[in-house]
């Protein structure tokens, strides 16, 4: 059979990118934000290119969530003007900030008192702040009960002039671990249970009216009603990846990125073929399998049109620098030759990505990204 | 005290590079290649950078590693004439080889007679070929064990015109955990015993007098008489990271790069700081400390010249993509504020450089390498 290999010149590890499955992702997503009457204010850190932010314009999109103050001069650049850093405020940054603030509508993320006393003195525009809020997650944010010091912290921000009180904003994380659209349910209601009442002390202390944003890919894939909340922040769904369909948000199919790899040589020894595609390509988040074994990735089938069905048995077990370790079924072995392309679902599409800076599509495009090596 | 970070503007997550360190990690590999009469051909995959390649040229080293068609080309843009890439050859870069080995004294590894006949029909110019043997690492490489294969292997690329037979090549990455430098010290025995039975095999069937090249930081670095060898590769000495620290190859003061991360959240009811600093910017390889908890980077203090002593008990302890979360104690914590900046050493400076791209030396100069990221 010939594959949608045959028309693409592979010659060393590619990052490919399924459009359509790109595009019905971001359809979906879209499309559901409207019907629940929330915003979708998709996170640009999974794909980091300009090109691929015009695709979400189609929805009417024009609010976004960045990761870093780069990536928002990068989107603003190109275009944005509604622009939230999701991270907690980096005040070493704050010049960059303050040009960022006259151009675009600015939202930051505090978490402390030190912060919001500190942009007091130092912001030279206006800013929306959002206070990112620790629902049990316990990476970031000021735990959800600490409503006395959440209160006065939005006091603090109402009496500042160029701090504009925006709202409460989590991620909740551990959803990616419940591996179940009910498990994912719950740990959404539990998120929008402790987002609200803190919302309802803080209205009550200050009378302002603040919205509620959450982050998570799975919750916003998996929960069908959303209208609760005020904002969506899902980056991951536009190319899910393994993570995801290990988590049961998604199915094999609508993952829309793989990595080709060139086969650099076959062990049948010991059932491995390695891959040029290494750490450097993939990064190095890993889940464990069925057994308890580390997995990088998972070998699919090239169909005609795209990545089809996965190979049973064969899976990315090993990344060093470069190298990748596939284990596979000896028949699996007896097909495959040095010199052929794998396809390997990555785990962490995101993490890839940034590692592998541009994209190439099935129709052999090349996708630019903020982090595209031009040496 | 003041510290040298008083006189550097650190604004965001940056990579620190004491030159002075790498000056001294260069200058006593170089002596040891001489001492030992061996050629030192330093893999550059650890700094990719065409401005550090140059302080090797101090040592008068003419002869590089790299691991990809792609660095091979951007150091021969760079005046380096004598390069060898240090991966099973990907057949479908070889129009790419085919134009850099018309420009450069290029070193092939292959590993199978697959990829040999493939060069034999391919080739266009002169390339020098090393056979890649596995003696025990199991990552790459043809068994130690298949000398008829081998031997095979051997007269195909005599018998070839533009195929030079140049030596045999491996790397025990094994010694990453023997923890010792007796431990090191037995496997380099080892595999330079097996690689010399191959050797003896080789000449014995074909007449041809080759070399033995090996790769692996820790031998070269612990193990006192390398002169048996021809040829040492290694790279991450230049830098050294925890992980040589934890292997107990390097002492931490000569670990030359660290990470300079900001402070963005404290959470003192669970012992920890937030960082600015990320699987975006360390990419995600792990150690276990002693109670086998995953290490993903260590907190030096900041002295005046550089950074000094690892603070006790202050460990980067989990990453998410641009998120690090330090556990640290009470002491520390409370001397710690949002806005400060923390150094991290690296536990793999290959892949950390790889995904930072530019360097800043203490004295402030930056340091591009190929992967800097100019959008």
């Amino acid at each position: 059979m010939r594959t949608f290999l045959d028309r693409l010149n592979i010659t060393k590890t590619t990052l490919l990118l399924d459009k359509s499955k790109a595009f019905a992702n971001i359809e979906f997503m879209a499309k559901k934000a409207q019907r629940c009457g929330v915003r979708l204010r998709p996170h640009f850190k999974t794909h980091q290119s300009a090109q691929i932010g015009e695709w979400f314009r189609q929805h009417e999109i024009d609010a976004i969530t960045v990761s870093s103050v780069e990536m928002a001069q990068y989107f603003a650049r190109h275009g944005w003007r509604d622009i939230t850093i999701a991270i907690p405020v980096n005040l070493r940054e704050i010049d960059a900030i303050n040009q960022l603030a006259q151009k675009v509508t600015l939202h930051l993320v505090v978490e402390s008192q030190h912060s919001i006393d500190f942009l007091i003195t130092h912001i030279k525009a206006s800013v929306h702040i959002w206070f990112k809020i620790d629902i049990g997650y316990h990476r970031a944010g000021i735990d959800y009960g600490k409503t006395a010091e959440i209160v006065a912290m939005a006091q603090a921000v109402q009496q500042a002039e160029l701090l504009q009180l925006a709202g409460i904003l989590t991620h909740s994380g551990h959803t990616y671990k419940a591996k179940s659209a009910d498990g994912v349910a719950e740990i959404y209601r539990q998120t929008f249970d402790r987002m609200q009442a803190v919302r309802t002390e803080i209205a009550a202390a200050t009378g302002a009216k603040i919205e509620i944003s959450i982050g998570d890919t799975p919750s916003c894939t998996l929960v069908d009603d959303l209208s609760e909340v005020d904002e969506i922040r899902a980056g991951n769904f536009v190319f899910f990846d393994l993570m995801q369909v290990h988590g049961q948000v998604c199915a094999f199919e609508q993952v829309a990125v793989a990595v080709a790899c060139p086969v650099i040589a076959i062990h049948p020894a010991r059932n491995e073929i390695l891959l040029y595609g290494g750490a450097v390509h993939f990064s190095k988040d890993t889940l464990s399998d069925s057994a308890g074994q580390a997995l990088f990735g998972q070998v699919m089938r090239a169909d005609e049109q795209s990545w089809g069905e996965p190979v049973p048995g064969a899976k990315l077990v090993s990344l060093s620098q470069e190298h990748g370790i596939v284990r596979a079924d000896p028949a699996f072995l007896q097909q495959t030759k040095v010199g052929d392309v794998l396809l390997i679902l990555p785990v962490h599409s995101c993490l890839t990505a940034n590692l592998m800076g541009d994209y190439l599509t099935l129709d052999g495009e090349v996708v630019r990204s903020m982090t595209s090596k031009k040496y």
